[in-house]
């Protein structure tokens, strides 16, 4: 690779990892405006501190357990790092063992630079979800200890799995199902994870006070900020850009061009899908659920964004956007759980919608030799409607390992911390709102509020 | 052109996209802060919806309109494609006929889909001016169906016209009038044509209740979060940069830093122009009107940046700076036209200054074979300050042209749509505030609101 | 050079120059957020303002002043423009005189202009730190002279001498100190030199009524709008990968890597830093301290982050965050000045800082031939702890220098400012707030305040 095509893929690298780390005020607004002014400092707060002990975590630990397996580093030096993941599968792996700080002792240490930048945003964001759905009620000790759980732990591990050429992206190799489980930007590695860590940790908190009547029909509790939440879509949806074309790592790979429109396309119809269907049940098109709907598009297309065309990516944002609305009514109203800005359903349901949806749609066109299957094939990433049954089993079971790990292993983890450290604020910080008990300031103290945040407990739990 | 070349410009062509992108949630944040609280969450969400629908539009319908004519997509399609547009001019043609939802069957459609990813923008930005003056007042439902008719008919058309090789690029190869008619990124094309609709809107919607009172004299009505349009205003800036710099379709231009430049230059010498009026007349700064001046300047320069030297970028912003405020006061004084963020007067009348500025200033300096025109000789695109009267005429003639389609046939559609789908919500709607009706939710639930936003209609009509 | 090359740094170049561009929204947001309702029209105005007023005078002069030194235009218009200022010190110069208006009359002319797009917007992050101190009592008018001040003459001066191949730059060439005073992306240049004119400015002002007691103890005034503020933090984070890694001025320059790396851990360090200081002094994490410990870790890296490794940035960070807590309290409680938003400690302190950090971390992997110094030697910039004492002293000159021209020339030029053209409002103004007697309009004309905004006098002065 000469010198200008890696310095192409280094400033499209970049550019694109600034774009995603710019994603964490698009988190920050979404969950802050669909809560409570009370909570807003303390929501805010979180999304900014998970930013910091993300970025500690992943640089100490994470990215060495991710990215540090035998040869994945040796790829990460050599000259071609930039779009080398391709050939990182190297069969049962489960674990990287190189790369902590980032000291390699190679001669290429830009490269593990570049690659750092770009994949510790990524982590963030997977580890800012569960401040959603665990907002207005977390406690702010608990929730640092659980930033570093995530970091340097929970995330890298199954994105070792995925991306740093552990035992799911090997499967192709090892077992013949297709590719291997294929990801490309992260509906699994990042949202999936951060969807159902979310729900452990929804589960594990409980329900805000007065968010369910004794018999258990649900209040709802409407966001202090709709403006602040929609500005934060958008802010998601600049910065998904960067999340779905950057992941190419290359510049010089002209397919970015594709996976940008597939990802506008996919999120456009996410947002008609949610918006027809509420306006269609309810009366009124809802802007929360319009900006729900649009996120599902982009967390939904960001697996197959790069092996779909672009018909393929307006049906999966429409399927998207109508299952981010049945899935929120499902764990409000069937589970039980109250998530206040949706975060499971968002990121959770529609990022395993992701995965599924390359097992069907992937045409082949692209993807020759990723996880070094097929390197002299003519076919790339194939879905099951193009012909390879494999790649989707790849795929299913790529779904089904993410449930377990990361529901079943956050759901321990919050279980015991919640024994050692307790997770939630006392009830009358809660009817008090966080900001001043955990933060030690009000969001907004010159504003008059009309007390409409406030819940009436007493028909509740 | 070699591979590394048009890696080059797509990673400039994606990320200058990307930029515009954001300037949705800098129009949603303009026009959202200066309307009034009732209407927040309505507003803002126009400028998601228009998004949604504008792309689905354009994808479907408008791209193929206003790119695919015959010649447009071989251009596309070949490797020149990134900065290839200056080929197109082919005579009398008004309509593109290929292209329809990305298929074109060619071999190189990463291209196709990167030149969509910008111009699918454009349209957006053109899309979403009206929504600022046609707030607080606009039914959801004919505005849904206005933003289909936009992209896919209105702004397609003139837009072949000038960027997709028709009838007005081609007056240069036609009837010699300079390079034909020529509008680097869309002065003309974006701003006049959003601008012109906007006034045909507003004409058609009416005025708000208690703008006017009974003797025609306006009542002002502030808008309730000048942070939220600073920092809108501030995003578009930002985006602007794409916007400009990104319109010579390719990073090996190196061109765009004279664009980037000239486009700082007229954005403040607008802000300049607008406050020191305002400080003059009426006393006091007005940050509103100085971040329409900035705006102003913005727009101006957007047809005429890549072919002036930063002098003339001075004078042109400048002129657009006191040219909004004169708009400003033109179309609530004697058009009586209620505008509420005045983007009439920025898009529009600033819109049209920058066709015109582009026949005067042009140096002749860049834009050699644009359009098809003086491939072999010495001078570029030049103004008749540099001794191209011709180039004056085409610019002359878009500008009427871009006035009659826009003007003359949005007023006919709304006037049109209006008996069909009646567009204007109920007065009752209207004192209320349309969030609820319309939207189902309220922007600012908890905050409390003064009432100062109410107006008193005893007066008015 | 090659044509790709150049056009690889061009594109790099301008992105980042449009991403420091966009750090003007998060200085105005942070600003407005961490200061009261009544002035926050005023606040984002006169960020807003400091743009179009910054960009003129260093169009017009600022410029000329900074990098028309002999060589200097030479450098720019050669080839090697975009990473050829390693080759401009040339002895004792203090001042450019070429450039002005940008006409050069050279034919590298788009150099010229890519140069001004990115120096232009550190000189505006310059410009507008003062503002913070000296916010919520600053007349309008004496604002701006100030502005014009800061862009033509104060800022560019001390530019010269660091990036435009003056004095300092030259200490390496003339009495070999290491490479002579290095400030990779102006932790002293634009930092320290906003944050001491910032001391200048307050302490010129005075503090706010009702900041002080008549005994001397400070009373806290809280800021409004704390989301806004940590949304502007955002910003600023995202802005300054540009800031640092764009001063590269080469995206073929593979540091680029490093640069935001380091960027971020120390970012990262110092939120970590300032929020355990205040977590164990005060019993709560801060919100607003641990955003002024992210940017006072920014702030502090910007100086050396080429030059050092990850680990080094964890500390400088650290360091800075708790410099920035403690500097705070310095400046309140020692000094008795009061800085609304703590811009003296988070870019004065923060940014010597960062030039005494270069001068101890500095490894000497990178920097050979800067400033004229060692092209054919072995090592970069490498500071004491790696074995060069006579870097260190080049850097506590370079402090020396700072403070007495930013400090002491600014406060002779606020007094004799104040003297014609008074600088602080009256006390009626102050109390009934900036925005409407200053700029003519209320930021918030529909939202009910507390009073809580209010300040008791009585025991004030």
């Amino acid at each position: 690779m000469s010198h200008l095509e890696t310095s192409i893929n280094y400033v499209w690298l970049l550019m694109a990892g600034f774009m995603v780390f710019f994603m964490q005020a698009g988190f920050a607004l979404v969950e802050t405006g669909f809560t409570r002014a009370k909570n807003a400092l303390h929501t805010m707060m979180m999304n900014l501190v998970v930013y910091a002990v993300g970025v500690l975590g992943f640089y100490t630990v994470g990215f060495a357990f991710m990215f540090g397996g035998v040869g994945g580093f040796a790829s990460l030096n050599g000259g071609t790092m930039l779009n080398g993941l391709v050939e990182v599968a190297k069969g049962w792996g489960i674990i990287g063992t190189k790369g902590f700080f980032l000291t390699t002792g190679g001669t290429y240490t830009t490269a593990v630079y570049a690659m750092f930048m770009f994949q510790v945003v990524f982590m963030d964001a997977a580890a800012t979800i569960p401040t959603g759905a665990m907002a207005e009620r977390w406690r702010f000790k608990p929730f640092i200890i659980f930033g570093f759980f995530m970091s340097m732990f929970l995330y890298p591990l199954y994105g070792n799995w995925i991306w740093g050429g552990g035992w799911l992206a090997s499967l192709g190799k090892t077992l013949h199902f297709g590719h291997g489980a294929i990801d490309f930007a992260g509906s699994g590695v990042v949202h999936a994870v951060g969807g159902l860590t979310a729900l452990a940790g929804a589960l594990v908190l409980g329900p805000r006070l007065g968010k369910f009547n004794k018999d258990g029909t649900p209040n709802a509790i409407p966001g202090h900020h709709l403006p602040m939440a929609i500005l934060g879509t958008f802010i998601l949806a600049f910065g998904w850009f960067g999340f779905n074309s950057g992941s190419t790592l290359a510049g010089t790979d002209l397919r970015i061009a594709v996976v940008a429109v597939n990802t506008m396309i996919s999120s456009i119809a996410g947002a008609f899908g949610a918006m027809i269907v509420m306006w269609w049940k309810f009366g009124k098109p809802d802007g929360s659920m319009t900006a729900n709907g649009l996120l599902a598009g982009l967390v939904a297309i960001t697996a197959p964004c790069a092996f779909v065309e672009s018909w393929a990516a307006l049906i999966i944002g429409a399927v998207a956007g109508v299952l981010v609305v049945a899935s929120v009514l499902f764990v409000e109203r069937v589970l039980k759980v109250d998530d206040p800005v949706g975060a499971v359903s968002v990121h959770g349901a529609c990022g395993l919608w992701g995965l599924l949806a390359l097992g069907i749609f992937a045409d082949g066109t692209y993807g020759i030799g990723f996880n070094g299957v097929g390197a002299t094939a003519a076919k790339g990433v194939t879905g099951i409607l193009f012909g390879d049954p494999g790649q989707l089993i790849a795929q299913l079971i790529s779904m089904a390992v993410v449930i377990v790990w990361a529901f079943g292993v956050s759901y321990v983890f919050f279980k015991v911390l919640d024994k050692i450290v307790p997770m939630r604020v006392a009830p009358e910080v809660e009817l008090q709102g966080l900001d001043m008990p955990e933060i030690g300031a009000l969001a907004y103290p010159e504003f008059s509020l009309t007390g409409s945040g406030d819940v009436d407990v007493s028909n509740g739990h």
